[in-house]
């Protein structure tokens, strides 16, 4: 197994022309005896990698490679990985590819909620070295973080599936989804449509809720039972106390909106938003509207990595396939994809591919 | 059974000199054939009672005689509530005396989050007759709000758990709170005190949590197994991860604190509430908080009629005995103990008594 001394990405070098990402090298932290090292063959763009190209989370340091939903083989291990890998496989990494691994969180399978976590990319390791994403030739990561893809899931498939699904899939089984839970969800883009896609496989009956109706035979195509537009003349009044849970997978939210969808729910029962806004924005709640209806609300991100396998295998079992838009890593690209975020002109996850003809071996 | 043509009561005459309550007297609503009078012989001051006699959650109406603790002798019955009462049995009301009796809410048994629900005070019925509650010689209520008192119970331990002890046993109900668990009741006032007596009937292994030092050894008197200052200097990094609820019962709460209180959950863990503040006072949340710990915020107010019996039942099992102080009803001892609220100082709960020397038979 040879370890690669340099690595190559597409990064934002200027937060200021973000839209303008441009390839750079970057030298990986010394290869520690967990570490895995990944020749990246696809990324999923996640909205997380908007929210950080642009700095609206901060801006850690640059350049900086985004990407978390990472697809490659296994071309170098540290002398502890053990029999776990082997070179060539095809594995995942997601977000997240560290944490601290004695606090309670860890201890109890919420690595997820560290309060030392690393993520994939923006966060500085250790020794200074910050993180770097997908948008790249290879990764380095702690072989706790990174994960078999099983056999029968296209890696295509598989991209989105290592954040955007395993975020969506998470509320489900903390809220205990089963066979007609009436689960909601709240913004059908690219982490909404894979947490429909989960919601049917537990068996739920499925509200897609939009702010409008041009989404509504996506939904139906995607499995959902119901659909419901909140532009409606009659929303929310018509709707009331009919769901269980609702997952919000919009990536901005202001108080009235969320009042008038929370409205959808029965007593005792779970506004859960599982996207971030920018870092300025803050939801406002009303106390009043929470003690008339028994609420509550309340977010989580990603999962841990037993939560991450299982989510892979239960994903692989149930045959849940991510609507994805193929197109080929490059810096006009990668701006290309971002831009059409912004305007929402994806049906749903980009996924990055052709690393082979773009980067050197 | 006779029905009373008119009831005494003491209330605001106005807001503005809310503190000054006066004598007056009300013609109640018509009798209705599922509707009960009761002669009130005792009824406890909730926090409410303050805010909403200061007119903090609006100004309905006045004159208007607060007190949703009541506990009182049934002397007149409308024509259909049949065999569930006697005359004199000795019966409770609670905040509540009124709900549609047949939306979802209603008809699942959570009719304290009906839409249409009517309060004990403030809230109109359909014929415009303002409802007064218990500071007063009698009360008119409909049958599905008049609850047994269990026979071994005393008469001011029953007051103020028709609305604090509901509402307090309410959400360690909904969590599923059982041995072990481990409960945070912050706030350690009228209705902290009683959370606290109800986690420990429960099995629960309960932590108060007070602003400062004074109330630990009352704290500890309550049963509580733990004591949390939040002004103590390794506060909240000492008690990270420690709970699996925190039940919140202060009136009051600005965005900082409820974080640094909320630090001391476990991940998947909620931070219930369960006290009005202010009508202006809004909660801002930062939603990254919430996805970085999967924690949850929410609120409930009360029980519906057959919680509300259920606790009862319970608390006389479990020998549930509120820590009161009965204060004579007048004019003036109301706004003496409504003071003393506002100051803190009463350990833990006023409940008016010697209605009989006051009000004409």
């Amino acid at each position: 197994m040879t370890e690669v001394k340099e690595f190559e990405a597409i990064g934002v070098q200027d937060y200021d022309n973000w839209l303008e990402p441009k390839k750079f090298t970057y030298k990986p932290r010394a290869m520690g005896p967990l570490d895995v090292d990944v020749k990246i063959i696809a990324c999923g763009i996640c909205g997380s990698d908007i929210h950080a190209a642009s700095g609206e989370w901060g801006r850690p340091y640059s350049p900086i490679a985004v990407g978390h939903e990472i697809v490659g083989h296994v071309v170098a291990m540290g002398s502890e990985v053990g029999t776990r890998f082997k070179l060539g496989d095809r594995v995942g990494v997601g977000p997240q590819c560290g944490s601290c691994g004695h606090c309670s969180r860890c201890t109890n399978h919420i690595e997820n909620n560290c309060r030392k976590m690393v993520l994939t990319y923006g966060t500085p390791y250790e020794d200074g070295t910050g993180t770097q994403g997908g948008y790249a030739s290879h990764i380095r990561a702690n072989a706790k973080w990174v994960f078999k893809i099983p056999d029968g899931m296209e890696t295509i498939h598989a991209a989105p599936l290592l954040c955007g699904g395993m975020t969506g899939f998470s509320p489900l089984l903390s809220a205990g989804v089963k066979k007609g839970t009436k689960v909601g969800v709240s913004g059908i883009g690219g982490i909404g449509h894979m947490t429909i896609l989960f919601a049917k496989a537990l068996g739920a009956e499925v509200t897609a809720i939009s702010r409008n109706d041009k989404k509504r035979d996506l939904a139906k195509k995607l499995g959902a039972d119901h659909y419901i537009s909140t532009s409606a003349p009659d929303f929310p009044e018509a709707y009331y106390d009919s769901l269980d849970l609702i997952v919000n997978t919009a990536s901005t939210f202001s108080e009235g909106h969320i009042k008038e969808v929370m409205n959808l729910l029965k007593p005792r029962s779970k506004f859960h938003f599982i996207t971030a806004p920018p870092a300025s924005e803050k939801v406002e709640i009303d106390p009043a509207f929470f003690l008339m209806n028994d609420y509550s609300i309340g977010g989580s991100a990603s999962g841990g990595p037993s939560e991450i396998q299982y989510m892979l295998n239960f994903a692989a079992e149930h045959e849940i396939k991510p609507w994805v838009e193929t197109i080929d890593i490059n810096e006009e690209n990668v701006s290309t994809a971002w831009k059409r975020m912004l305007d929402g002109d994806v049906k749903f996850r980009f996924v990055l591919t052709g690393y082979d003809k773009y980067f050197k071996d």
